[in-house]
């Protein structure tokens, strides 16, 4: 069940990451989140919501790494985060999250995203409120490292 | 049709932190936010999503104002942002988001609600990623200001 949960998201941040910016992410392995570890500079945050099922996913990038893929992303250098960077990072987590959803409603699970919100502000920390447990999962890049915050209610509930 | 979106929210944030915190809350002009003006030192985001509707609700308290909040919600009086204080703040985000959607349901809008996540980080910035413009609600309380943010999209379309 926990591959179930694991693998479209995984599949699906590598691909968009090759695809859109060229950015080869190594996977590191998954744990299970029991604090706010996952410290990061931008994040994108984004709910699911199903008649069974809920949940919160969050991206979480440093500095360094979100504006090398921006970069990338867009074709030209940039130096900061800014609202375009932060227009990227949307761009991420909608592509993730959408191609996540399409793998897990051809398995059968069923549910809605939201729109993303995006947390711009240096060693943020987050923490998702859910009665399950959170699955993080770390990334590497030639830029640096990001984070994949995965948390579900009821998620072995087919619809 | 903006009141109709604000209303549930206003009349739900006052009656949670009224009736939890015995805190009066008192709401200034609504506003579009047309860009990152609501930074804060905590937030509870959460999602929303329904077959037409989708959407994010942010709620950001400085850290004056949250621990007030969550110290009368405790009855006792804590000194620092940690993660009691995180949980009162999904506790809060679930239960004026609840009201809000009780409140929209019995209007014929439908969606669920995801799970919320919680912001922790000094002059954080948030952007809502929708077609949609965000409405934002100030309000004051006597131990300092808090926002909420709205962003629906599509939010016309009754189910």
């Amino acid at each position: 069940m926990k591959a179930d949960i694991i693998n479209p998201f995984l599949v699906s941040i590598v691909n968009v990451l090759a695809t859109m910016a060229q950015t080869e992410a190594k996977v590191g392995k998954p744990v299970l989140k029991r604090d706010n570890v996952g410290q990061g500079d931008v994040s994108g945050v984004i709910g699911l919501a199903g008649e069974q099922t809920k949940g919160s996913i969050a991206i979480t990038f440093t500095d360094k790494a979100i504006i090398d893929i921006a970069s990338k992303m867009l074709g030209e250098q940039l130096d900061t985060v800014d609202e375009t960077v932060a227009d990227m990072v949307g761009e991420i987590t909608n592509m993730v999250t959408g191609g996540a959803k399409k793998i897990l409603s051809e398995k059968g699970y069923k549910f809605n995203l939201a729109t993303p919100t995006i947390i711009v502000g240096k060693g943020h920390m987050i923490s998702h409120k859910s009665k399950a447990p959170v699955i993080l999962l770390p990334f590497e890049t030639s830029a640096g490292s990001f984070f994949v915050e995965i948390c579900f209610d009821n998620f072995g509930v087919k619809q």
